[in-house]
């Protein structure tokens, strides 16, 4: 076999943080032989959104060309929860809890990786197998100072924030991920470097030529600010209905959609740059949009699922047509959120709360455009949405 | 049961460094129930000196109050060894040959202790089981900075000196093993003073009383300087032969003397207290000498060659009596010792070295009162010597 190392690499960068190192990867390359890529999940967290894709995408469009994907599910330190008890998100689980999430995870994840072509693997296989000794000479291979200099570990020092031992193992467990598997590449956030890097130093400790890493961005979330998450409800989850999916993606800003496309499409790079100086000599760039909420929505579900979305998003557009310009309000929810009925009267679209709660009985009241059916929907503090009462009374309201 | 509290804490005091904590220690007493006394020893060293014994002494002195002793066999670190490769002479020891360190190490011990009333444990057998899970949950039970408290992390981190990492993990692995143990005192030396405190810890993590803590100065060597070790060749082996044994605790000084009678004699405190005043008062401390060097003559070889060696050394003493007064030389050795017949020379016993060879064939050449029979003989740089041709020609001669 042979590649077209040039054509690789540039797979490779595209929307990627940093790759290192280019000359080793390019070696390992012109060899013409399938790389080793992997990356590490945790078992603990299988309710998956866009941002978690970026990965997963990098990982389909390697796998593309040809490479061998190992997805590692990291149910070692899953098995062993967050010891020091600090942490009551980790309890220890259980193996058929790791077994029942990494299902969940794996079959999110299938929607993007080929099935039939990639491996999944555990690292408890070769961790729990290391023993008490072995992590003993595992830990002999690096120093503290080192680790030290770890960014938030150097932070949490510095200010003189407690670190358990333990926390320097876990990179080092990593880094043995990456010698049991003799991974050509290891591919992870850009939080993730430095404990990419610890697996480079160990393969040399045990003979294997270094990985090389590469580090992906984390996605900003539908504000175009944030990174996205769930806490800050600024995402799109996976499994998420293909209406809502495609709305989400139709509400967002034209420059957040090019890093969309760079970071979620599969398109080829040269069809997007296409597109943008179409849309930079003129074109819509709705257009552009509702291409990339249509690919998403056909990933995650299906090319009907993504043509009947744009019907009905384009069917309630035209039918619920919001005018350009309306009151703009700010509103003070003194809590977590303010109830609807409140929120109407004092955007001033109803006389009154009952007005409010009569009108949502009718269903006549309508928050983006959705119909409100429960009396008791709070809007929560820190979001902006368009209220409307009837056919014409509009407000732009913000709670805070 | 019930204990003479007060008589127990002055045993477990005499000689010793540091007690913690005495309060905690009088109530564990208070209780009349045998304490579990602990200490650790590395199974790469069975060849043991009288420092060594400072040690055992005190865990014979505690197991004599009727205590339950542990002898306890770092073996699992043994089989370990130096995993960074650094340190040449702490290869990874075979199960083989800890059991055989083990037995030669515990058969001079029980020159001391009671074999029947001693129990000798391995922490491999609890370490081992931890598994690498395990002991990643043991290193979340203490903090990198609090680590980095002992004295000598301090100053290598301060010195920027390499810390590996699996460095902090033997505390942890020793701490446990008084939890394995439910120790309720552990014995070590005054370089040990921040492990002991680790599995004080430990012990309150995993829901123990924590344990006392009791450490014991390092012996001086024969020099009375420096610390009593086989490289400086300022030691007593206690498989030595009783003659030599005796001649070297008859050169010790007076002081000295006091201080061994303190760690290494078990007469009665009351009693090494009057013989001192007796001393004081005019008596030749000589006397006192004797009985201490009868004494450890008779623990490690008997009573009778205790009396032989006594006998022996008064005959040689009468035979080959020093002068009192003769010429103090000192030489440089330019290297680690001086050629017996140049040294002879230089501190002007003879006229010449050929005169100084012809003096050894007849044995007419003595070093401290020992016959010189090797031509090739090397008096070692950093040592004082008598050295005495034919009857009457005498120099203490020290060589630099």
């Amino acid at each position: 076999m042979s590649f077209d190392v040039d054509h690789h690499v540039a797979v490779f960068r595209r929307g990627a943080d940093e790759l290192l190192v280019e000359t080793e990867l390019r070696t390992k390359l012109a060899r013409g032989e399938p790389l080793t890529i992997k990356e590490g999940f945790d078992p603990t967290r299988p309710d998956l959104h866009l941002g978690h894709t970026v990965q997963f995408n990098k990982l389909r469009q390697l796998q593309d060309l040809g490479h061998r994907i190992v997805f590692l599910i990291g149910d070692f330190t899953g098995l062993i929860g967050d010891p020091t008890g600090r942490n009551v998100t980790r309890p220890p689980l259980s193996r058929e809890e790791i077994d029942a999430n990494a299902k969940t995870y794996t079959d999110q994840v299938f929607l993007i990786l080929d099935r039939d072509r990639t491996e999944v693997a555990f690292n408890s296989k070769w961790l729990s197998a290391l023993g008490a000794d072995g992590m003993i000479r595992l830990a002999a291979r690096y120093t503290v100072a080192r680790m030290l200099e770890r960014d938030d570990f150097a932070k949490r020092f510095k200010s003189e924030q407690p670190i358990a031992i333990h926390e320097f193992l876990y990179p080092l467990a990593q880094g043995y991920d990456s010698v049991a598997l003799e991974a050509d590449v290891e591919l992870g956030g850009t939080d993730q470097k430095f404990n990419l890097l610890v697996g480079r130093e160990l393969q040399r400790h045990y003979g294997q030529e270094p990985q090389c890493i590469l580090t992906l961005p984390l996605l900003e979330g539908l504000d175009g600010v944030n990174k996205m998450s769930k806490s800050l409800d600024n995402y799109v989850g996976i499994t998420e209905a293909p209406a809502s999916m495609f709305g989400k993606l139709m509400s967002i800003s034209d420059t957040l959609m090019w890093r969309y496309y760079d970071l979620l499409s599969f398109r080829d790079a040269g069809e997007i740059a296409a597109l943008r100086r179409e849309c930079e000599a003129g074109r819509n760039p709705r257009d552009a949009k509702v291409m990339l909420a249509q690919e998403i929505v056909a990933r995650f579900h299906s090319k009907g699922a993504a043509e009947a979305a744009l019907s009905g998003f384009e069917a309630r557009f035209r039918e619920h047509k919001v005018p350009d310009d309306m009151p703009e309000v700010t509103l003070h929810a003194g809590g977590p959120g303010m109830p609807i009925a409140q929120l109407a009267r004092q955007a001033g679209v109803v006389e009154s709360t009952s007005e409010a709660l009569r009108l949502i009985a009718q269903r006549g009241l309508r928050v983006d455009g959705d119909t409100v059916i429960d009396r008791a929907l709070v809007v929560a503090a820190g979001t902006t949405v368009v209220v409307q009462a009837g056919k014409r009374r509009f407000a732009r309201v913000t709670v805070k």
